[in-house]
């Protein structure tokens, strides 16, 4: 049988989502509890990464086993066995055509910004910027990545995909109580894509970039990838939507 | 000269606010960096102690230095020098004749429960209990802590005051989202007393405990030590008036 699970991880502590071989991945978590409680080697299929540090409200994995009698009590278990930063939200049996990685159809994200006073509580939660941005000029910036668009000078250098080619759907900015929230729903976002958007958007509300230039970012003739990437601890895997 | 400071905490990996043989303490940390800057051994004198893993927003201290010119300045300097999970708020000058503990009037604290889905993020720093509580019964009970009591059952078993008497002079409960967040506001609160109240409300939230036994609870005829202490980590010193 194949069972689709949704994650929610504080990924402070962690090297990322995939197993690595140094430092500790959720992955590998998730991976070692579930061969315990199923009694067999058992592998688990994410519908993609997140790096270090990144948090998730709702990653996805998939995995094979043996039929689950009472899945709310096999959730409870692997519960009570993971560290405690890593809690399963649900888990349902699924088709066997399934995989949560190749038949992902959105997924979204979220990232938080305190322009406020420091807050030692949410250090590893929210981006300590603590400085005032121009929210409205952010607002003119973002509206430049709605629809299809080449977003190579967006991801990793590293990155050399065949195809650079994503789509935002929806992409939204907000403040409340000095946190600014910037969420994006797209088909898939390429590594460190997020960080990047938001690092120029953060450029751009501190006057330190123009929309002029973000939009010469967005020119795909030549590849010259972005240089602002926000940190890890501010953004969150929110959703994946089958 | 005398200056007063505000400071707020995380305080997970701490063993408390008072300097502690085994293991690291707030005002220990704090200490450490004002002796550095100021470049001779400075004691801090805290408006009270908190134990391991409570937090503060607004624990106060005050100390003896030569005048400071620039406290922005200052201020800014020890908070780059101070662990992440300690933030110095704010540091005004104050009279000579000033004691940050024994001029205190009022103290509030408030606890922060999880009745709804564990959360990751909040694991250190909102009580998990993940059952709904009855709110209506728990503010029932909360009604007996108002006003001045003799709190004798409520603080540790170890502690021997002379004066049992305190005045709690408002609190309030209240839930939102599936938190609920108890608020004190009193004339001062023993070792373990929040705790103690919060512990036993939550024991009448679950039916587990009725009215009447917690009114017999608060008679101080003999000394029978409250049982409930709920955990530290939902625990905050919000504020210190003088």
């Amino acid at each position: 049988m194949k069972y689709l699970a949704i994650v929610s991880y504080d990924g402070t502590r962690y090297a990322g989502w995939q197993i690595q071989p140094n430092g500790d991945s959720i992955e590998e978590e998730i991976e070692k509890v579930l061969s315990k409680i199923l009694n067999t080697p058992t592998k688990i299929y994410g519908s993609g990464r997140t790096d270090s540090g990144v948090h998730a409200l709702g990653q996805t994995f998939h995995f094979e086993a043996k039929e689950i009698t009472d899945l709310g009590k096999f959730t409870y278990s692997i519960n009570s066995l993971l560290p405690k930063d890593i809690f399963i939200k649900n888990i349902k049996e699924v088709d066997d055509s399934f995989h949560a990685r190749y038949l992902v159809k959105r997924k979204e994200y979220k990232y938080l910004i305190n322009v406020g006073e420091y807050d030692p509580f949410e250090k590893d939660h929210i981006y300590q910027l603590l400085r005032p941005l121009d929210i409205s000029l952010m607002k003119e910036g973002l509206k430049l990545f709605i629809g299809e668009h080449n977003f190579q000078n967006f991801t990793s250098k590293e990155e050399d995909e065949s195809n650079f080619v994503r789509t935002i759907y929806e992409a939204s900015i907000k403040e409340e109580n000095n946190i600014i929230t910037l969420d994006f729903v797209g088909s898939g976002f390429m590594r460190y894509m997020v960080r990047n958007l938001v690092g120029s958007l953060i450029e751009v509300g501190l006057h330190r970039l123009s929309i002029e230039e973000l939009k010469k970012m967005m020119d795909t003739k030549k590849r010259k990838v972005c240089q602002y990437k926000a940190p890890a601890n501010g953004l969150y895997l929110v959703e994946v939507k089958y």
